[in-house]
């Protein structure tokens, strides 16, 4: 399964929240990700990102794809790569 | 064509960036927009918004899914809705 995640979330919250999802995802702008992931890690990530919420303030969400061609990505500016390779 | 739209954007730009994405989508969390699009509305947006931004320090990531059922989304927290009635 492809997915996309977008976090907003308390500056407090916010390294823990990104070292979490980096774990999972490639990073690829400030607060989205993206990246192939099972079913199964999507929730082991979801229940983590859970703890770290504070769900009155903070949001995250998910878009799922089954394919990722089945989404088209158009970048303006700046991407976020980390590989290397690229740069 | 249904896409998602997040921009990560210099603070000075960041309101006329709002404004313009809320004239083609629909607002659903800080920096994320989604909604149904024609191609040539998009490009109308993409072309606006490459006149807002700073490209080499700003960023807009589009991903365009032919139909939205082929994006499932899950929220965890809060979530955006500009239409009241789920207030």
């Amino acid at each position: 399964m492809y997915v996309i995640l977008v976090y907003d979330i308390g500056e407090k919250r916010v390294g823990k929240m990104l070292k979490l999802c980096r774990r999972y995802l490639n990073w690829i702008q400030n607060s989205v990700f993206e990246g192939e992931i099972t079913e199964v890690k999507l929730k082991e990530l979801l229940s983590q990102a859970k703890k770290i919420m504070i769900l009155e303030e903070d949001s995250v969400l998910v878009f799922k794809s089954r394919e990722e061609k089945w989404l088209e990505k158009e970048v303006l500016g700046q991407e976020k790569n980390e590989l290397d390779t690229f740069l």
